[in-house]
């Protein structure tokens, strides 16, 4: 049934996939050379270790060092890797040159089979093809995302900008309650942005806070686009958030619960995370500010308390954690985290609904972006 | 900054909001008028009990039966209770009133206070004010969606159909890679169904699976409307479907995992659920047919295997429970169960991709189409 003409949704043959498959093709021909010169042949991955991540207090975000590790083939350690990472890049190679995405389960199945004529699997499990492709992506430093492959596809959106995606014209204006749904791959090829009229973007931890903005109208009379993630903002709406920022000079404000989960996931949006350093330089977003919740909302708007939310031992260990990180050591945000100790208690953005269904649109938020100078950096 | 004129994204004072707001207060006078009779004012709640669900044959869907339960205000077990109900009868006829929508997580804030010159809470919690909630919902028998209430904000959809939310002319044909985020509260006043020129409705478990779908652009050579609800529905889409299938004559198939949780899904998509059998009537949809993945296709598509994806003692417990329920009992299922018992085994679609990226698209679907009489149903 499928007619010639037909339109896709994937990514084209772009520049983009050009440019990642000659890295692979290089990243092979290197291998090659050093067969044919009798060599050990090897590849030089950059080491995702703990030892390996610094704080780039000049850029402000978390990077990966310069640390390299050689993965050879005649090693009997490593000689199993070095042949998974080149059937992750086949595969890679593969999505690209048919310009189709895929998932990273997909892409288990894809690398998965048994070595002819032995009970051997080539991998026992996904998370041996996620480590070697995270090992691939900084080795050959592409995001996933270039390689054709998404993660979830969660987050909507709504607000002042138009996007073309896959070459449908998606006015973000005329979403209606629902919004469009952020794909997991937002590259230029895909999704492009093609107006913006926004002063700002709002990142939005909860979706039923931001059906509540958006039934509002938040976003028209503040001019701004709209944005959620479901909790932690998966790496689409990252990824998205930092083209609006960098393309078209947006600011970022991130409106989070008051809890030690909510400092983290505006700390991941604004620094990048320890797990995943090699990717902040293309989805941190350094000129991220907080919009709360603060501890100090607890008294500035004297939130309705709930003993069930008391922060529990697990929280204390994280708030102290946070407060310990490189990158939370402005005196504002010590004091921010310390307040959050002596109060002994989290709060949910809900918990303003319960002074009135709107306080949030009508007057919490109207009071921080009046009183920006008090916003946390 | 609000101006007069703008455009509102929630529910209108619509037809449903009177409606609903006649039920509810009808509820409150009815125990007024008891209270000026000098009686023992009571509301009747039908029973949320496994004791008065059933299989409807007929019908062909789970059902609450006919027991009640009076809840009377000088009672001391049912004294809170009844205060209770009437404070989320309250907040929801705020709601109603105001056009505005909210999450039940906000509901809790909404309701909860401490009774002035006591340290009583009227809600100590969450759970406590969703219970309510569903007693109310059966008690005037709505939809928490009726009464302005919202769940999760999951699921996207594309494909052959325009609706209009809010105001706002949605061409799901035109969506792009991520499609339109289908919102919580899809009753006609927000969502209105304008055009469709589909054959079917295919519900996808996956995201994953469903981003492959449109990549290929299924529903374009199939005429469908594709849509996947992040694992178990949500109310949302179910709902939405629900629409789809009555108001347009559409048939519905449900492409899951083989795993006890796919069967879960489909199970709960087409007869209703035993916890929620109160909204099966506005939710279920009885011609629901199964297009996999089967036990029976590990052999049909000679499907690669994975060792971790052995039955666990719980899939296998979950299976045989399954087995037993009233609405699996027709011989072809019986066969299938006893079958993924056999296999000791569960595939997930994904397992499909270790064939080829797009098996899924050019050979499974279009053989399990072409195979319909080999549907389970």
């Amino acid at each position: 049934m499928a007619s010639a003409g037909k339109k896709k949704t994937g990514p084209a043959r772009s520049e983009r996939a050009k440019h990642v498959t000659k890295k692979l093709v290089k990243l092979g021909f290197t291998v090659l050379e050093e067969i044919q010169k009798g060599r050990n042949p090897k590849v030089l991955i950059p080491q995702r270790l703990l030892s390996n991540v610094y704080f780039n207090t000049r850029r402000s975000i978390i990077e990966l060092g310069n640390d390299r590790q050689a993965r050879s083939f005649f090693n009997v350690g490593m000689s199993k890797k070095f042949m998974q990472t080149f059937l992750v890049a086949q595969a890679c190679k593969q999505l690209l040159n048919e310009g189709k995405t895929t998932s990273i389960r997909d892409l288990y199945y894809m690398v998965k089979h048994t070595i002819a004529d032995s009970k051997v699997n080539t991998f026992e499990d996904q998370p041996e093809s996620d480590s070697i492709l995270e090992d691939l992506e900084v080795a050959i430093d592409s995001l996933r995302e270039e390689l054709n492959l998404f993660a979830s596809n969660r987050g909507a959106i709504v607000g002042n900008v138009t996007l073309v995606d896959s070459g449908d014209t998606i006015d973000c204006r005329r979403m209606g309650s629902g919004g469009y749904s952020v794909p997991s791959i937002v590259e230029p090829d895909i999704v492009e942005i093609t107006k913006i009229d926004a002063d700002f973007i709002l990142l939005v931890e909860k979706d039923a806070v931001w059906r509540r903005l958006n039934e509002d109208r938040f976003w028209e009379d503040y001019n701004c686009i709209l944005i959620h993630g479901g909790g932690m903002p998966p790496r689409g709406v990252r990824r998205l958030i930092h083209r609006f920022v960098n393309e078209a000079k947006l600011d970022l404000y991130v409106f989070v619960d008051n809890d030690p989960w909510g400092y983290y996931i505006y700390s991941v949006v604004k620094q990048g995370s320890i797990n995943l350093a090699y990717e902040s330089i293309r989805m941190a977003v350094p000129k991220a500010r907080f919009v709360g919740l603060s501890s100090f909302d607890r008294e500035r708007f004297k939130l309705p308390e709930d003993d069930k939310l008391r922060l529990t031992d697990e929280d204390l260990r994280r708030a102290r954690q946070i407060r310990d990180y490189a990158w939370f050591q402005k005196k504002p945000w010590q004091k921010e985290i310390q307040k959050m100790l002596d109060n002994g208690m989290k709060f949910e953005i809900e918990v303003l609904s319960g002074k009135r269904i709107s306080f949030v649109t009508e007057d919490y938020l109207p009071y921080k972006f009046k009183h920006k100078e008090e916003m946390l950096d």
